[in-house]
């Protein structure tokens, strides 16, 4: 990861903002009558800066990985079930193959650190382990320094390999069965939001909720210290392969000007931390929704990014809820480019009525 | 209309609901990972009976027609504005058009009761006046009972026939400008909505609202008595021609257990008024979105519907909302439809994690 990895300058996006603003007042309806979508295709302007924003192609990257730390009991589910998920999205039977081909999403997936054995090469999917998983955050750093720095400059790749193929806009998620714990250590860590509302059940732990509180509050009592001055070594301490990869793909995004929707719980505290380490990197991110786990919505807050969908109480990350977005921007991107202006249609409101 | 539009018997739809639910926990995700997405692939087994449910093709039907009370002031644009945006959606520059085509819609257009002269015959579009606009209800009923028979009749003979040209879900909207006023008036009289709640500003009008007020408390008044021993007359007080249509195709999709996505404001109203005339209609009703008018709401909350969409500030009508919803429905049929089981993949949770 290098420093040309800073995101680039908004070049005029405020300029294209208000000139997007300007043409969405013109269009063949009250003005603001369409609401948030307005926002979005204004927003999708600014980032490409262009007045005819584009949403296709698209591609949904996964980044998978596993943690030390479901040694602690933290998850509902092994670790083994990372590796079987992996196989089941590359095979196209997961929640995320269902709803990236229902939304023409081009989806791949890439193994940045599983326990399981690499399947073999085929189109959409990589095996770029860096480990064979993370080390127990309970008891060590997740991830040295060198580690996080590969994690991010794969990502990066990830996001100039998307605009080199010619997307438009782009999703990153993730599968990594005990990722909630590392997601919860990031928001306390670079969200300050404390640890009752940073911790939640995850994809199904209940009664190992316990368990969990002690382990992330113990972790990010270690990491702490660490911020001011190595705000990198505070972060792979607490952090996982796929979310230093997401980080890493956000940050290029920034750079190159390509829209990219959040997922999750898991997906947003890695853009905190692009936001942490790239400050600006959340001019290109459109959050996806708000989900189930108490952490979401504070880091969004933070972030300032309002989610598209509301109480869906989504928690299964691999970048569904993202891919649910994608439509919407679709929307957006349809009635600024397709609809006709008032002007062409010679209509003006009542002269009898105020304006 | 005849009283076999009475919407069908649910067949079996308890056990469709109960074995689509179960599906969903089997599949490869935690149970009840996905959220509403979950209820709402469900809700559409249960609709259609099936554990496959189909979302295209699909359909939206734009009713159109003007109302007499405009003359009072009560919006801000012109009966004329209906007209041409009738032309406009019909040459697909309007915002219902760019939406239709982004979520790959049939959109067609039927005028029931316009001012505006008919436009020549073309596809998408059917010239089906009962009237040239409704009486001003500030003064005497908007329709007579046959005009709202003969309107309710129309939009079944519409969602008949999107069944006949194999459509699998559908909605419905409108174009009409003044409608929120009628609309105001069945909020209050068939949801008890008070008046304060009952009155927005619509599509434009900010400094008329106090007229609009005087109007609709006025022609409430006028019409509540009605409503026990003639629910008919009452609705008909108050209702545009627009208004029955749409609740006529509510009522005919119930019937023919045809999934129908319910825009705003306005069609809201029209589907309080189908499941006031034909109880039980809103079985098969998915609610897209909850809009800026205040009446929106009480009245969805009245149907027992939740919005897909909340927060989005939408208040142009058109069926745009209603557009919105269909990716939304696209995904929720495509997890039930397209994904492995945790069988078919052997996973279990951790065995040393609690269920």
């Amino acid at each position: 990861m290098t420093s040309t990895i800073l995101p680039g300058k908004a070049r005029g996006a405020s300029n294209v903002l208000e000139a997007a603003r300007a043409r969405l007042d013109r269009l063949a309806k009250p003005p603001g009558s369409l609401g948030r979508l307005e926002d979005l295709a204004a927003r999708l302007c600014a980032i490409q800066g262009v007045l005819n924003p584009q949403t296709r192609p698209r591609r949904l990257v996964l980044f998978a990985g596993d943690h030390g730390v479901v040694a602690e009991g933290v998850s509902a589910w092994p670790s083994a079930v990372t590796g079987v998920m992996v196989d089941c999205i590359v095979r196209g039977k997961a929640a995320s193959s269902a709803l990236a081909a229902a939304t023409d999403t081009e989806l791949s997936l890439i193994d940045v650190g599983t326990q399981a054995p690499s399947l073999t090469p085929r189109p959409g999917y990589e095996a770029r382990k860096i480990a064979s998983g993370t080390r127990n955050l309970a008891h060590e750093p997740a991830l040295s320094v060198p580690e996080l720095d590969q994690a991010l400059a794969l990502g990066a790749e990830a996001a100039q390999r998307a605009q080199a193929d010619g997307m438009r806009m782009v999703a990153t998620g993730e599968m990594g069965i005990g990722n909630t714990t590392p997601a919860s250590c990031l928001a306390m860590l670079l969200a300050g939001i404390p640890v009752d509302q940073a911790v939640g059940r995850g994809a199904g732990a209940d009664a190992t909720l316990d368990r969990k509180y002690q382990v992330v509050q113990h972790a990010v009592e270690r990491a702490r210290p660490l911020l001011e001055h190595s705000p990198r070594a505070a972060i792979a301490g607490v952090a996982g392969f796929e979310i230093g990869a997401m980080a890493g793909f956000y940050a290029e995004c920034a750079r190159l000007s390509l829209p990219v929707v959040v997922d999750g719980v898991i997906a947003t505290a890695s853009a905190l931390v692009a936001e942490t380490l790239y400050p600006g990197a959340s001019r290109v991110m459109i959050a996806a929704h708000q989900g189930a786990e108490p952490a979401h919505a504070p880091m969004l807050l933070k972030l300032g990014l309002t989610p598209l969908l509301s109480d869906w109480s989504l928690r299964l990350g691999e970048g569904t809820g993202a891919l649910l977005a994608f439509p919407l921007l679709d929307a957006a991107a349809a009635i600024i480019t397709r609809m006709a202006t008032l002007d062409e249609l010679q209509i003006a409101p009542s002269e009898s009525a105020p304006s």
